[in-house]
């Protein structure tokens, strides 16, 4: 199936100059919506993963599919202030300042690999910093999957060392 | 499998006097996450479902997967300013003030029957905004479904008219 075709580009936005790849019309195909969490999790298949971590919101629409696929749990990291338990938290760069995202300490038992899940490898600021939280829990990283980069903003070698699988390359 | 067991309830957040209940524990055991799953689309499985939406960001971790165990599509219902291309807005009461949630108009087509997701079922005002984006798209509420409800707070009332099943109730 071509998945490629079922992405919608919507151009300036969220501003002026910027082309979105709005992936909404993908997931309302059920087709392509099953596809393309086949294909996300496929070079992953024969690996052991014991946990599949997203970042919100839309890294959950694909990680909890994923981790089902896996057999396995399902970890949501999550801007700060969501998650009720102690927390590791983990800063990323803005075009103009900062953000931050957390996960509970209790997510990941050290030993464990975990597979990393996003719709989209932009500048790769936030999978970056998803990555440093794993690791500071003492998970080891499986894998990183994304749907869609955007190859231009070199988002890859921020996550170097790692294997960086996507399924649509812009 | 004992569901109720996974849930950590965390005292006092987001506030004094607020109990939690955190499905993260659920969630990252892989089988109670399957379970989980399972027992939220069980009684929709003989119905025909077109689409299943959710309300970002807990709704989309069973949102997706109960798309794909239907064989349909997944329409994900957002936050205000995060979806590119025209939508329908609705709003909905907090305790003070109000928020709104949005939805593609072209998510769902005429006459498609619907599956709601969502984690929790507190005072049940998102996801009665939500069930008027489905219907003012012309969609048909196929069912309502939540792994969680807290009872007490009477959400189901604002949902009436529609098949509201709930996993665990407290």
């Amino acid at each position: 199936m071509g998945l490629e075709e079922k992405i919608r580009s919507v151009p300036d936005f969220p501003k002026e100059g910027i082309l979105f790849r709005d992936i909404t019309t993908l997931l309302k195909d059920g087709a392509a919506l099953a596809a393309a969490a086949d294909a996300l999790y496929e070079p992953f298949r024969k690996e052991r993963v014991d946990r599949v971590a997203a970042v919100e919101s839309r890294g959950f629409i694909f990680g909890a599919p994923i981790a089902l696929k896996a057999g396995c749990g399902f970890v949501p990291i999550r801007k700060p202030g969501k998650l009720p338990a102690a927390v590791e938290s983990a800063e990323y760069e803005l075009e103009y300042g900062a953000d931050r995202i957390e996960v509970h300490r209790d997510a990941v038992e050290p030993g464990q690999r975990v597979l990393l899940v996003d719709d989209l490898l932009a500048t790769g600021g936030t999978m970056a910093a998803a990555v440093r939280l794993i690791v500071r829990l003492g998970g080891e990283v499986a894998g990183i999957a994304f749907l869609i980069e955007l190859a231009d903003l070199k988002g890859r070698e921020k996550l170097k060392g790692h294997r960086v699988h996507s399924v649509i390359v812009y």
